[in-house]
């Protein structure tokens, strides 16, 4: 029995009386509630606020003019969304609680452009008029997915657009500026996020969470979260399988390569070959599956960049666009590549070499310790010390670096600006990841140290990982339902001793609201460190694994975990993240292309320095034999590059698919305009059916 | 005064009297005019063939029951086109004369979505409602380009699709066939042409094949003989202009060079650095040209290729397109893809494996004897014979296979058709070409020989090709007209003796028809040749002109000329080609990428071994010079794929045009189906504005 949102306060703070309307009945009950917000149990069991589908609260201690003038603003310039303002309870904080009508949501959806499912089957555009073709036409409240309802509020929001004269403070607004983004960004509003759909969450958390062993509901991932998430999970799903093939295979190396040098030898250049292929082909497979992906969740060939709304940091002189007409930043693209190439290229080279120098320099220190005789117990560790201290505050900088320079290129959209941001940001992690073992294989020469220090990293590294990412929050949860259940039974006495007469039903049903509980979650913080846990361990499997063969078996362990464990924080303690369409990993996949190249050279490298080749070829020369390795690497990459080439991107069923999607709307074209022509007709071709920067579910 | 073409003949053949149509008047005063058919002067002055846009010929002897069969279906399923059959003069040749009415030509256009411009500039798709508002609507002679009304005839020609039960002695045909290629491909119909418009070819003529030192009129190129060899032209001019800085550059090189050992190291080092940073840019920047070019003439971003008809030699089960519904051959992918890794791949490695070796061979032998103190004469040149003789049995046994393999391959599209068998046949020239060069600088490492052969070849290559090109065919047109001036005052003379009283007038007007004429001119045999000489030529300057510095010269010189000498050839003496629409260069683009990758490796090879790094670091052991050379080819590379993934491969204005068209697509769409609004409105979205296989100009 949810309780009715709309009450209207009784108790009124500022002149603005009748616009702010707080929720007494979600005041009175939950002053403590705070404490509780990570508390999944008492989330679960917390009333869904029904008539709501975003949130956008403000800092505590905003002033009341504050949210008045952003509140009359809304009104007046998107009438179209219902707005109900509350104080929260157990802080002074105010949200606006947002959502709007059917009708306004049929409307949006024609207007974006929203793809939902036809009877028949296959996706098209919503029309108004032709509403009785879709499914679930006529249940206003399964037609559309929570998901779908929040993207077209945010969409809503993100329409607010300032006049001339506007101006909050000392915040001054270009005509045309997007409102909300840009207070967001100057800190004005706190946050704006969708609110969970307990129902699906606890489908997926059952079918997604709790299904080890199970494929991944991706689709239904997809409608929940996005699609950029469910990008995220299906391709770890994918690199999760295909690590079987090599853990096998390593398990089958590391086996044979106890008989002997011979056998090891041509163990490890079969294992060494293999690796190779595998990369390549995985590479390959990837990207027929995220098209495949792409074309089923609506994002395959995605519509101009330039008609995408610009990111609410994007500086530039505001003018009309020359696309749109509407008045938007402009920064020349000159200004930008000027300063990317004569300011960012050379600080980030010159930061890496620092880095790279200092890194050197720690394990320098460190073989010096190894070889002295008998080191002093301080001196012993001052090494490792060294490393960490280095390497813990050159991070810190150049993220720091990488940040403001990143900003400073300024880029139009949030998904180019991640993009650059994350070449970054690997650049330097790459270094951090594999320096020490370069340095290992390469300057030192010691392969069965090479060996065993990636066999300790692979397994601490992932030990480590997992159970900050799975183990922590799993105890924190424990402990803090514990807590609450005391607290609770405490407010119960407390009650009974004040001898008030609540009936026994509301002690034990919800005690808060779940908007409030949600407002409190920590966000989710992108997919970006999850992306990159995986790719330094991609790294450590294609780069060294002939070191030690058991590398993609310890990766393939821990995927299983991680992928049920990243679920597990999705589902469990974090805020719902707005769906955002992607049509591919991005830059991930190029970082890995080119892990996989430098894995060609490493393993080539490897296979000379590792004595196989002398001992197979005796009379060699050392230039012959470098020659060769060279030679071999060539020819490697070579095919490399040519097996790439040959493997089309794009199956052949989904260019087909989009192929006759397009002869339909060619016939459709040629039967001319008529406005009663099937919505099938009305599909539009490859590449314009989709609308904006956000996911329509 | 052009010949009226419909006249009926009084003399026919057969009991299709009624059908067919014998010109007398053709007939009576040329039947010599066979052995003129190749001067352009006499063509120059034919009578145009005004009401013919297109010609189908058939062989010789012919029989009548075949010209009927083919006729009578053409009129009864493409009523819309006017058909009228003649018998050349000179020989027993009959030809279809194809053209259709105006009012047919626009419904045509509306339907395959031919782009016309409007009056305010832009171009769209037409459609008849808004005839009006398109330049030149109310000039029925000059709305469509000659190019535009050959296209669309073409097409009409490519609809006639057999029924079933459709058969014509053993050719039988299935349901859907399309019966005129399949008939060329049988041989049945010999030839089906354009003809040329005399207008625009001295325009064309005047402002681009005489115009030595101009810009290429590209637009016109393009309205007159398509996409494709406009795209040829345009790329060949802009190659030709980026080599002024690499002849500026090798002809310092080549001054300072005579300076003495040091200075003549530097400036080779400097050279080899700018050729390699020259390639890449010039890559990049002709990626970025070809986009803008496709953009301004429509074929950026083209249909699926799943919607184009099938090339008439595809084979494959006939039934159902799942796509379009129509009647088609089917060809498993997964048959072809076996077939090609299985055999063609094979047999293509080891027959280039037995040219290698035959060439190598020959080149030993060469060493041999030149090695001889005192060779017999005989001996002396058998090497060399034995070379020639060589190359040119592999060739043709080659080229024989490679066809072989690449029908059996049995693709779908006559484009990814040429695609393949480039690949296939500049494989083979790659070794032709630059063989004995790796032979002189790698194995026998004598760098001197290698200049002076490299000179030789340029040069001489490059004369005897523009005297092939260019001047025979100028001298053979000079002794044409000599001829022809002899004959026409013979017949001038017999005429007067035998008294005929002919009108003055008619012994200077034009001889011959033009059609007659311009069927047995030589066909344009595609943009291969041209491609393939200047694909070689690009390789003599990237990958050796650090050996020989004058290389970029002589090719600048070369292709001054090159430019107007196949100009020329197209404007004089070939057949008119149907306009193709190519949106970029296809596997030459990615064969120059592969040449400037080769060129890397070769040029940091050259340096190594050439004794500079020797002199410039003289206490360096040979494996260390060898690690250097290899570390800094790697680095080199890999700046070189930086810089091509740094460049975007489509200009920015490109974008944001497309992106314009495209918002304004979907503003047309939010205002409703209104079959009134403005045809701006109906622009289509990037990607899908062009219909079918053929350019429509």
């Amino acid at each position: 029995m949810p309780i009715p949102e709309k009450r209207t306060s009784s108790q009124v703070k500022t002149a603005a009386a009748d616009i702010f309307k707080k929720d007494e009945g979600e005041g009175r009950g939950f002053k403590k509630a705070g404490k509780f917000v990570l508390s999944s149990k008492l989330w679960e069991s917390s009333t869904p606020s029904k008539t709501c589908d975003v949130i956008i609260t403000f800092p505590k201690d905003t002033e009341d003019y504050v949210v008045m003038w952003l509140l009359s603003r809304l009104r007046a310039r998107v009438p179209d969304i219902e707005v109900h303002v509350r104080q929260m309870a157990n802080s002074p904080v105010y949200g606006f609680y947002l959502t709007a009508s059917y009708e306004t949501f049929l409307r949006q959806a024609e207007e974006l452009g929203l793809r939902k499912k036809l009877i028949g089957g296959g996706m098209v555009e919503f029309k108004m008029e032709d509403k009785e073709l879709f499914e679930k036409h006529d249940d206003p409240t399964a037609f559309f997915t929570s998901g779908d309802r929040q993207s077209m509020i945010l969409e809503m929001v993100n329409g607010l657009r300032a006049v001339d004269g506007d101006e909050l403070g000392k915040i001054t607004f270009c005509e045309g500026m997007q409102i909300v983004p840009r207070l967001m960004a100057e800190g004005v509003v706190e946050k704006m996020f969708p609110l969970h759909n307990h129902d699906d969450l606890a489908k997926l958390r059952k079918s997604w969470v709790q299904a080890f062993f199970k494929k991944q509901p991706l689709d239904d991932i997809c409608e929940y979260f996005g699609v950029k998430i469910a990008m995220y999970f299906a391709w770890l799903g994918m690199y999760t399988k295909w690590l079987i093939a090599p853990a096998i295979l390593g398990i089958v190396t590391f086996v044979l390569s106890m008989r002997g040098e011979v056998t090891r030898d041509w163990c490890v250049l079969a294992f060494n070959i293999f690796n190779i292929v595998w990369a390549t082909l995985y590479l390959e497979a990837w990207k027929r599956k995220s098209a495949e992906l792409a074309y089923r969740w609506g994002t395959l060939d995605m519509p101009s960049e330039a008609l995408k709304d610009p990111r609410p940091l994007f500086r530039g002189e505001f003018k009309p666009s020359e696309i749109t007409g509407q008045m938007e930043p402009h920064y020349p693209s000159i200004k930008r590549n000027i300063f990317r190439y004569c300011v960012s290229l050379p600080a980030i080279i010159g930061s890496l070499g620092v880095v790279v120098i200092s890194m050197l320099c720690c394990f320098e220190f460190q073989r010096w310790v190894d070889m002295m005789d008998n080191p002093p117990k301080p001196l012993k560790f001052a090494p490792k010390i060294a490393l960490a201290v280095c390497i813990g505050m050159l991070d810190d900088n150049y993220k720091k670096l990488a940040y403001k320079l990143n900003d400073k290129e300024n880029y139009r959209l949030q998904e180019t600006y991640e993009n650059h941001l994350i070449i970054k940001l690997v650049s330097f992690q790459f270094f951090n990841a594999y320096l020490s073992l370069f340095y290992i294989a390469f300057y030192i020469q010691d392969l069965t140290r090479l060996k065993n220090t990636l066999g300790a990293l692979l397994i601490t590294k992932q030990v480590v990982g997992n159970v900050k990412e799975a183990l922590v929050p799993f105890v924190k949860q424990k402990v803090k339902e514990w807590k609450m259940k005391k607290q609770a039974a405490k407010a119960k006495k407390e009650k009974e001793e004040k001898g008030e007469k609540d009936k026994p039903s509301e002690l034990d049903t919800p005690l808060m609201h779940q908007a409030e509980i949600e407002s409190n979650m920590p966000e989710y913080e992108d997919t970006f460190e999850d992306y990159l846990e995986m790719f330094i361990q991609f790294g450590y499997v294609v780069l060294f694994s002939s070191a030690f063969p058991l590398a993609a078996l310890c990766a393939l362990a821990n995927n299983v975990i991680e992928i049920r464990s990243d679920a597990f924080k999705l589902c469990t303690n974090l805020r719902r993240p707005f769906g955002e369409r992607v049509e591919n990993i991005g830059t991930w996949q190029d970082a890995m292309e080119v892990m996989g190249v430098v894995a060609v050279m490493v393993n080539l490298a490897l296979l000379g320095m590792g004595g196989s080749v002398q001992r197979m070829f005796p009379g060699m020369t050392v230039t012959e034999r470098i020659i060769l390795i060279v030679v071999l690497e060539h020819l490697v990459l070579g095919i490399k590059f040519a097996v790439a080439y040959a493997i089309p991107d794009i199956p052949e069923w989904v260019e087909n698919e989009i192929a006759k999607v397009e002869f339909k709307r060619r016939e459709a074209l040629k039967g001319g305009n008529s406005p009663n022509s099937p919505p099938q007709m009305q599909r539009e071709p490859r590449g314009k059916q989709h609308f904006g920067v956000r996911d329509w579910y």
